[in-house]
């Protein structure tokens, strides 16, 4: 497979290389200017009056829109209404059990944590019943109790491993029982093409500041498919979701759209670097990031010793933008690549992490992080 | 009343004069130099590691110290978990309502609007009933029906005409009959001394853009009395708030003390623009704002022709820190003092609010926001 020989600059990177970008990638170099625009020009200048001058009311829809393609969406349909992960997910679980009257809340073990945290609150407080199955156990039960299922959580990339899960077909797995899907992108987005639209994807959410560069924190977004925005009934009812923000009224009366997807005020400033941390990665487009992702691990297992393991898939169309590496000691293997300014993710007890960010991330970059692997997996004498 | 002749300096004012303090003020001078060093200095160089070495992943908690002075708390009472207010307050209402198993959530009519939403929301999803009253009402209703209540929700300044609801004696009640309180700050934070400690208050959230001058959406903060931190209950299960975030364990065990109310990664930069806020009115301490506030709200009134209705209690002890004023056409007079480069706040119809934040608006400022005013009422000839 080629390597691709560019990669986008305009990313303060310093002498690291970034395998992290499934974690927290590099700010762009030019960020703090368009920090500066927000803060010197538009708060001081305009005030509260920016909120309406310059956009920053319109932003949880505008940026939304500006990342719907990235997530095969038409516009319309995401929302960044300025809260965190956590938060975003709990708010479209609650909205999604309540269009289905089923006993059962259904999520893989191999989730990431807090979707498990989640998933359990929101199981509890609408008096639902958790269900959590393994990888197969998931479609397995889909299969023999799907009608038993209001809503199925899943994500297509496994946390640890970089494992897909094939978002059509579970889509498609659960709509044929009459359960809802709810998806999470956070380790998907902005790498990984995931056609919410073609794939009939019911709800789904993602956090801002993994592959899509947001920052720390960065807020996280939601996705409501056209068919359910009239219907979806939210827990979190803060005055921007409302049809008529500004008129007051004591009683709330959901916003029509994807608007009804906001909630409160939004955090300006982390929602304004995601909004600025998206352009490069829309320029590239979703699939040419993907294409250049693979390439680039590709590029890195061909470099790698074949005694390291990888516990990814080998096959690059099963895996999302990283790799799995068995280690000895991952905390361990994570500091010594520190030290030799190569960022990697570990996942204790013996995993680490490789993320390939197709925007920072170069072959050289790849390469040079197979060597001090090696180095570090077994010191040269 | 005698007027301060001082003020601090270090905020971008421009050739504006702010008195929409309540609403959002203006930015420090110097805040572009600490996002720059959070973005130049610990992110791009020190990556995913400066959740660790710059003291990020600790900010929700830092910040809430730093905050405790100004709300009356001692340390580890107050977190800023990195959701809107909206959300806070949400999740505030869920956890008081599960230490009381009783049918009433009890709130004002005249509360600020998403605060009405939010109850609404809690009640339906607990099942419990949401009865909204009177100020009047409010209290009448606690000493007739409060054994039912389990929580009553408060603020301690009416968000449209400043008046104050004690905090001491209203928290007084509910505990009287057996209620929680949970206490809306927005209005009151950093400009009135609410005392939470000494008032015996339970649970207590506020937004951090208004008086304490964060920025445009900066997050909100929760308090929670010591004595409730070991049996609060918080749906927003994020894995901030779990007692071991990097164990990854498959469920959730709550955090002791107030780090049971993060939630999930914050948006580090609108909180950071908040830790960078609360620096000088730390440094001036909650009396000697309210003692400046109050003092520019008097000269304020000193220097308003009298025919002009003030809606507002004329004692200052029994106001926050803003006034209102009935005028013909709010939106109107609010854009005819914007020429002047006077910034208030409409609430249309009729009512215009100037607030008093003491650390960027002096003596002359509100006088010559009261003859801008006199002059937008009654143009000269």
């Amino acid at each position: 497979m080629s390597v691709p020989g560019e990669v986008n600059g305009g990313f303060a990177t310093g002498d690291l290389i970034h395998l992290n970008g499934n974690s927290l990638g590099p700010p762009r170099t030019d960020l703090l200017d368009r920090l500066g625009t927000v803060v010197s020009e538009q708060w001081a200048r305009g005030q509260v009056r920016a909120w309406f001058r310059d956009g920053w009311l319109d932003l949880p829809r505008t940026v939304g829109d500006k990342l719907s393609p990235l997530l095969g969406a038409a516009p319309g349909q995401v929302v960044v209404a300025g809260d965190t992960t956590s938060t975003t997910l709990f708010n479209a679980l609650v909205a999604a059990c309540r269009l289905r009257d089923r006993p059962v809340v259904l999520v893989e073990g191999d989730a990431f944590p807090t979707d498990l945290y989640l998933a359990a609150s929101v199981a509890r407080l609408l008096g639902r019943e958790l269900v959590v199955e393994s990888r197969d156990g998931f479609d397995a039960y889909l299969g023999e109790h799907g009608d038993r299922v209001a809503v199925a959580l899943a994500a297509p990339v496994d946390f640890r491993t970089g494992r897909r899960r094939d978002i059509g077909s579970t889509t498609a797995l659960c709509h044929a029982v009459g359960a809802l899907s709810v998806w999470d992108l956070c380790h998907a987005a902005g790498v990984l093409p995931t056609n919410l639209d073609t794939n009939n994807v019911d709800l789904a959410i993602g956090c801002g500041y993994k592959y899509l560069g947001g920052g720390p924190g960065a807020p996280a977004f939601l996705y409501v498919a056209e068919r359910w925005q009239s219907e979806v009934d939210f827990p979190l009812a803060g005055w921007h979701g409302h049809a008529e923000p500004f008129a007051m009224t004591p009683d709330f009366v959901p916003a029509t759209g994807i608007d009804r997807g906001r909630n409160g005020t939004p955090p300006l400033l982390s929602l304004v670097a995601l909004d600025h941390a998206l352009d490069p990665l829309v320029a590239v487009g979703i699939d040419e990031l993907h294409r250049r992702a693979k390439a680039l691990g590709e590029a890195f297992l061909d470099a790698l010793r074949p005694d390291v393991e990888v516990v990814s898939p080998r096959d690059p169309d099963q895996r999302g933008g990283h790799l799995a590496l068995r280690v000895p000691d991952a905390d361990a293997v994570e500091h010594g690549l520190a030290e030799r300014n190569v960022l990697v993710d570990a996942r204790p007890p013996d995993l680490i992490r490789v993320a390939f960010a197709p925007l920072y991330v170069t072959p050289e970059h790849v390469r040079r992080a197979a060597e001090a692997i090696h180095s570090v997996l077994s010191p040269p004498n």
